[in-house]
């Protein structure tokens, strides 16, 4: 592998809450700090002044894909392949797909994001759908987990699926093999749905995974694993919540402490701590299984957090995540 | 209704990470707190020596009935029914069987808790399995949920009896009718696994509820209804989850402040919110549908939470929660 390699981002300028007055800034952080990216930015013509603001360095390595439409932020996967197709989303995961681009980011839709994906990119051979994989912030590292919403009703063998993805993602990302954690709410061998049972004997069983057990979901904010399996439905509620306490915690703090020289001098450790801990800052989802490198972005995400979903959608390309995926998962199966 | 009525509250001294050095602190809390209030103390006999240590006030008011035994935390429903009979479980219970006390207190294994009411008390009428309701801590005020992992596998109609029995629950404990939320992964009606999107269709049918939709994890904690309703599994996963982000937030803060001026002007602020805002410390979970007062308390609670566990259970009985579930549950069937 190598990170000294060009690659070209396609982006989704409209995805997110803030369109491209998020994604904009986002391009030109990513753009200084990696000079081997370049980006086909998908969106309407008018960001063409937008893109005429940043240095003049920077413009050229920028290219505009001209789409129009616009898909709505809770858009259906019915909704993206009907009606999608002349969307900044279709044009960025258009590019990728006609082997212009190395990887797509979007702050859009997830499930728009997933449809568009399989359609143009299609799955890699035994994957019937892809996985979203997240990062889960402790204060000494970071946890992945997966998957965090594309799959609410799974099985077993789904879960056993999202084990050989995150493993392969995992190792790419991190430069190691995951010990991995099956999601469940208690430790003992006998808890949980008959189906988390079953899907801990399938991971136990493969010898080219590093399975460490059930993990509670409090252990997971002290990093007791590398890596978290559980369904879609309760991955999302296990995220989303989590942000949820960190926000009311550091809010919380804010204001007990507002007003009193204690604040004062607390404030800036507050808001880094904050920033370390929130899980909505550390953005950038892959989704796996796709034949494509495909980023999920937070949807509320600052430029800060989408130049992140863009750096991992670089590391992910460079190293050819998916090429990996394919060979290991051919391997395991 | 009224406050002031004489109750006999059966404690499991056995019960949670601690045993009795917790349990017993936590009964001097509580009869300090409120006079009218009086034990009946499931344990081993050497406790006698820990109950005279009390304050002779205090003493007179505390019961001791004999249970040599004791039920592991992790104790299954099976175990307990077939190997239970001489713990202090099952003594705190028959204790109440027997209508020697108004309600019941443990903090030990919830499965067996759970085996040993349905035994011993019976279910309320159409009531297959009890729920357990706890409380989500936010700035404002605390969020209700329920089941929190009595039941992990749920189709819709145990979800609308879910609603049903927090309603009435809620109503006892608060004095208003609350707003219910159904948890799930997005707002958007169409969201989400079948099984949740055919109980929101029940439970907004009900006449009775008052229900507000679908609610997301994080909005949990901005407190944007009263009363949430979810499955057991999902319900563990957020509890849990917010648990440790919140352990995990207020040992940063810690950290990140130690040694400093702020630090040491912020340390009981820090400690104070933490209290406030771990769902740990808002101990005491009702076992609802059960038909007699049962309270569930955390393993791992202080004195401090394990006594508002008993102070929940007195403000149940008083209001005679059982027999207000009974009618209301009779009226909405």
């Amino acid at each position: 592998m190598t990170d000294q390699q060009t690659v070209w981002i396609a982006v989704d300028a409209m995805g997110g809450d803030e369109g491209p007055d998020v994604v904009v800034p986002a391009l030109q952080l990513s753009l200084q700090n990696d000079p081997l990216v370049q980006i086909a930015l998908a969106g309407p013509a008018s960001l063409g002044a937008r893109i005429s603001s940043l240095p003049k360095a920077l413009q050229s390595k920028i290219e505009l894909i001209i789409a129009e439409e616009e898909l709505p932020a809770d858009a259906s996967a019915v909704q993206a392949i009907r009606h999608g197709q002349r969307s900044s989303m279709w044009a960025a995961i258009g590019r990728l797909a006609d082997q212009g681009a190395d990887a797509v980011v979007s702050g859009g839709s997830t499930a728009a994001l997933m449809a568009i994906s399989r359609q143009r990119l299609g799955m890699l051979p035994g994957i019937e759908r892809p996985a979203l994989m997240g990062a889960i912030p402790t204060t000494t590292r970071v946890v992945w987990m997966l998957d965090l919403g594309a799959n609410v009703n799974v099985d077993a063998r789904r879960l056993l699926e999202f084990a050989h993805l995150g493993n392969v993602g995992f190792s790419v990302l991190e430069q190691r093999q995951p010990r991995i954690g099956l999601l469940n709410i208690g430790t003992e061998p006998g808890k949980g749905p008959d189906v988390i049972r079953e899907a801990a004997r399938l991971i136990d069983a493969e010898p080219s995974l590093e399975y460490a057990g059930f993990i509670e979901p409090d252990q997971v904010f002290e990093a007791r694993v590398d890596l978290v399996v559980c369904d879609g439905f309760v991955g999302n509620v296990l995220l989303k919540g989590a942000e949820g306490a960190v926000r009311l915690m550091s809010e919380s703090f804010r204001q007990t402490l507002k007003g009193s020289l204690a604040g004062l001098l607390a404030r800036s450790r507050v808001r880094a701590l904050h920033d370390m801990l929130d899980p909505a800052r550390h953005n950038g989802a892959p989704m796996l299984g796709i034949r494509g490198t495909v980023i999920k972005s937070h949807g509320g995400s600052c430029a800060r957090g989408y130049a992140r979903a863009i750096e991992l959608a670089a590391l992910q390309a460079r190293n050819d995540l998916v090429g990996q995926l394919e060979s290991k998962l051919w391997e395991s199966y």
